[in-house]
């Protein structure tokens, strides 16, 4: 009992700093509908266009929270679905929520757990469940009105997922950003299907709304944080879809947007998606691109008005050996036989540890020739410190009104 | 050629704060022939007795040169025979040493590269060999008066070791203290056996001084750091063997001693071996025992006048999810369902990054069960502070003559 009601004293403490807003800054000269804003939220503050680095499992792979702030990080993501497999929801809640049994401390996003369950049901598998070892088609059982009833990919155990305990387990979890559970609609579907999943997951979506606005009250008798709930806008690739979606979320009162569903097959569907998707959403409300994370196209959104990012992209391929590197190359794959002797750092103009550290090129090669996962780990740090100075790059170039500028740097090199 | 000027030209620079030594200082009341002293490097002073971790292929497994330093470290390994297989001494000399080439910049150690070519031959393989593929016995083609002949763990690629060869790779890749070719004596062998081994042994050894002498006038008119090299004491378990090797160590000028070949069964007879190897040693010169890391063993070493350890196991045990702590227990399984819901850090007394982190027991439990490499190198930082935390508080109790009270708290708890 002494110690049950410790852990609730020091949830109450965490809420003394418990505020949500989202304030868009000046912007220098225009080249599209760029925005530079300062998301406040209960643990911390984040300049915005932003980055959210995907802490999947509740970890960032291989880099722990100090490491994390010293790359510029300021938000990072847990993934509901795993989450709620493994600890489960209520291990990270008795720890005090998210950012505290992760020891981050920091902002939090988590999403509701829909993107995960349907693209395992799909066979799509996202390289995010890298555990997996079922049959990729069989973990969704079912799927209604009601919600989802899907399969563990580590037991197989029976769970199900509604809008209304996509929106609890986020609660329990006390990110500061959560999402409506929504259907994750695939590609290879006519409009019609799309359409059909569009309005369920509105249905959803309000349902998801209900339920946030049930639980807001109790975490405020339990002194807990505020959370920011998202809507999602939904219709797929087709522009009137869109639309509709937009009205629809601009008429309940989310904290902020996501752009989800399907982007479309190629980056110029996707960026014309993005581009229609955003048009017409509230302009004082915080806007996120699902999942979108190469630089081209980061750009692209950052012109239509998207705030946040997130992507597992750059720290999986640097835990896989690849450096993110500006110009034309883009990438380095840091295996290469040409990098046995190279005595250069990774990129001498970056601060962050890979290339502050002492590390050349030739050393990290070599860690990843013989398999030491350091190798993988320093370029994880490069990758996220590419991505936070990116950003700042970007926010910069917004407020001089010399975003091309920017983009030419990072691009061409 | 302006390129390798320039890497000469930094070669030459590290030669400025070259020195060799080592000092015996002041103690109180001593217990046994226990004593404090700082080894001077090329790289940076070494504070002892001290603990030196494995950095077996050029990085200690998960943990960058910045976190080491934090965490205390003040001297690493790395292993010859895994570096001259991958990437090869003379990448690593190119890079202007091991020292440069792992980032870490401070005191390191290599070892001769027999141990691991002898273990892997007689087919006990340590964990230090994780990536062995091949028939464990297969490894030496041959033995001789010359040298050992033997196949490369990771393609089979014959590849030869003499006295003379081993120094010349310790040679280019240029660590502070440097160790004589031995041939590592298996414990299921008869006296005669041990003795003619030991024999052997001090056959190469001279060899190994020999051509450490030809290079040291070499490494110097190239202007590179001076190295320290260090005899090894053999003869099994049989005391007068271990006498006959001591008088042979002292009779060459090496700066320093190993303690090494076979110790015995069990840790009394190692202790023992321990005892009776150092007891003759010229007192003023530093004395290293090989491959003992356990904690009982180093103050029981440390009482015999041992100056340096080393040891894989903290670094390996953390990675595998086991936690070092002071008491009874040794170390906890971190992986077991008792800590799932524990609150409190791994050692509230630690000022490790692990401990002041923010990371609960129940986070780390939670990284290990689901396959995170974070909780593997959160339990390493957490081993490396432990062991560096144990050896500052031997040095102080050495100091201040209370040894026993030192013992009593990290083994009682």
């Amino acid at each position: 009992m002494g110690r049950e009601s410790e852990k609730r004293g020091s949830l109450r403490l965490r809420a003394a700093g418990d505020n949500l807003g989202f304030a868009l800054g000046a912007c220098g000269k225009r080249e599209g509908r760029e925005r530079r804003g300062v998301l406040t939220l209960p643990h911390g503050r984040v300049e915005t266009p932003a980055f959210i680095f995907c802490a999947t499992r509740g970890a960032i792979k291989g880099v722990g929270v100090k490491d994390l702030r010293s790359l510029g990080v300021e938000i990072i993501l847990g993934n509901t679905y795993h989450l709620m497999v493994r600890p489960g929801e209520e291990v990270v809640e008795q720890s005090g929520g998210l950012q505290k049994f992760t020891g981050w401390g920091g902002p939090m996003l988590t999403d509701s757990g829909g993107f995960q369950i349907f693209s395992l049901g799909f066979g799509s598998v996202t390289g995010e469940i890298k555990g997996q070892r079922h049959n990729k088609n069989s973990l969704i059982v079912k799927k209604d009105e009601e919600g989802v009833v899907f399969r563990s990919h580590l037991d197989g155990k029976r769970l199900g997922l509604t809008p209304e305990r996509s929106i609890e387990i986020q609660r329990s979890l006390g990110s500061d950003i959560i999402l409506v559970l929504d259907e994750c609609t695939p590609y290879h579907v006519d409009k019609r299907y799309t359409e059909l999943s569009m309005e369920l997951s509105h249905r959803w979506a309000l349902r998801s709304y209900e339920e946030f606005c049930r639980g807001e009250s109790a975490r405020e008798s339990r002194g807990l944080c505020r959370q920011g709930l998202y809507g999602i806008v939904q219709g797929g690739v087709y522009e009137d879809l869109r639309l509709r979606s937009v009205d629809f979320v601009n008429g309940l009162p989310f904290f902020g947007y996501a752009v989800g569903g399907c982007l479309g097959g190629s980056r110029e569907e996707m960026r014309e998606v993005v581009d229609f998707s955003c048009e017409g959403l509230q302009e004082e409300k915080p806007r996120h691109l699902l999942g979108i994370g190469d630089i081209e196209s980061i750009f692209h959104g950052v012109r239509c008005g998207i705030d946040t990012f997130d992507c597992v992209s750059p720290t999986r391929i640097g835990r896989h050996g690849w450096a993110l590197v500006k110009g034309g190359e883009r990438r380095l794959n840091m295996s290469n036989a040409r990098f046995r002797d190279d005595q250069e750092v990774m990129s001498p103009w970056c601060d962050g540890e890979c290339c502050r550290g002492g590390y050349s090129r030739a050393y990290i090669h070599h860690l990843l020739r013989v398999g030491e996962s350091l190798g993988g780990i320093l370029l994880t740090y490069h990758n996220i410190r590419f991505m936070t100075g990116l950003m700042e790059a970007i926010r910069k170039g917004i407020e001089s009104g010399r975003l091309r500028d920017v983009e030419r740097e990072w691009l061409e090199g």
